[in-house]
């Protein structure tokens, strides 16, 4: 079994961090097969107010979560404020090495560019932050026309409900 | 601007509840307009646990809740311990008739067929339980090849993400 953490936080788009926990969480369900645990983690464990103030309670937080194989980063407005939260940068940089995968939605782009993950790779995020991408990740060529980009290790995804479809491309 | 309650519960399938939560939310967003209020709702203020431990703190319960103008009444494992609960049978029965629309997704539409709401209408729900819909709703005539039916006032979809699509619907 593998895990997939998938990172939540204030301002998290809903359908972003939502769509690939229900992608892995259903994988194999009809072969009564559970081949992911899939949980949510923040930085902290208190309630998180997803955006249009959903409240979700997180599952762990940093310090008490057990190594993903898959991290996966969603988007949403919040974004803009953790890209220079250096606790959970630091955390993505520290986890990325020791996963199998890391997997973006939408703005969760930002994230990994602020990590370090996208240099020299292809990627791509919500058509709104294009221009913000090409700025925080200079190394990295920046596509307008792709939902999912598969760099091997780091796959990318577009608006909000490509993240559906880049789970489904990693869980194939 | 309208209210739109989607109703949780322990067991409540992700997608089916977070789908359409999103699919309001952004809806009028790129015209900075806010056309729909969206909220969770539950019998009662606890976390509820969604299916694989998703932890989500409902922002209503049912009796503290704006009376909405539509009502989303989402599926899951849990509907067949709910589509026995006469607290929240009875909380759609009163609540629907002082709402615009009311959508199900996927097994929501055991309990709008308990509560009597697809009574002489046509339905649908996920593939794995027509049957008990069948059962359950005698008086309903039961599809299986459509995504999302619209009666007017009552619209059903079928599996988890067709949820996404009836919001759509109901949004245009």
């Amino acid at each position: 079994m593998r895990n997939v953490a998938i990172l939540i936080f204030d301002e998290v788009e809903v359908l972003d961090f939502c769509g690939p926990f229900e992608v892995f969480s259903v994988a194999g369900r009809q072969r009564n097969q559970t081949p992911f645990s899939v949980y949510t983690v923040a930085e902290e464990s208190r309630p998180v107010l997803a955006r249009n103030q959903l409240s979700v309670n997180p599952r762990y937080t940093i310090l008490d979560c057990s190594p993903p194989d898959i991290l996966v980063v969603p988007g949403g407005r919040g974004t803009r404020r953790e890209m220079n939260n250096s606790i959970i940068i630091d955390w993505i940089k520290a986890t990325a090495p020791r996963s199998e995968l890391v997997l973006s939605v939408c703005t969760g782009a930002l994230l990994l560019a602020k990590a370090g993950l996208l240099d020299g790779l292809r990627a791509t995020t919500h058509h709104g932050a294009l221009d913000l991408l090409r700025e925080v990740a200079p190394k990295t060529e920046v596509l307008d026309n792709q939902r999912v980009i598969d760099n091997g290790k780091v796959i990318v995804s577009a608006g909000v409900s490509s993240g559906i479809d880049a789970a489904f491309h990693a869980v194939s």
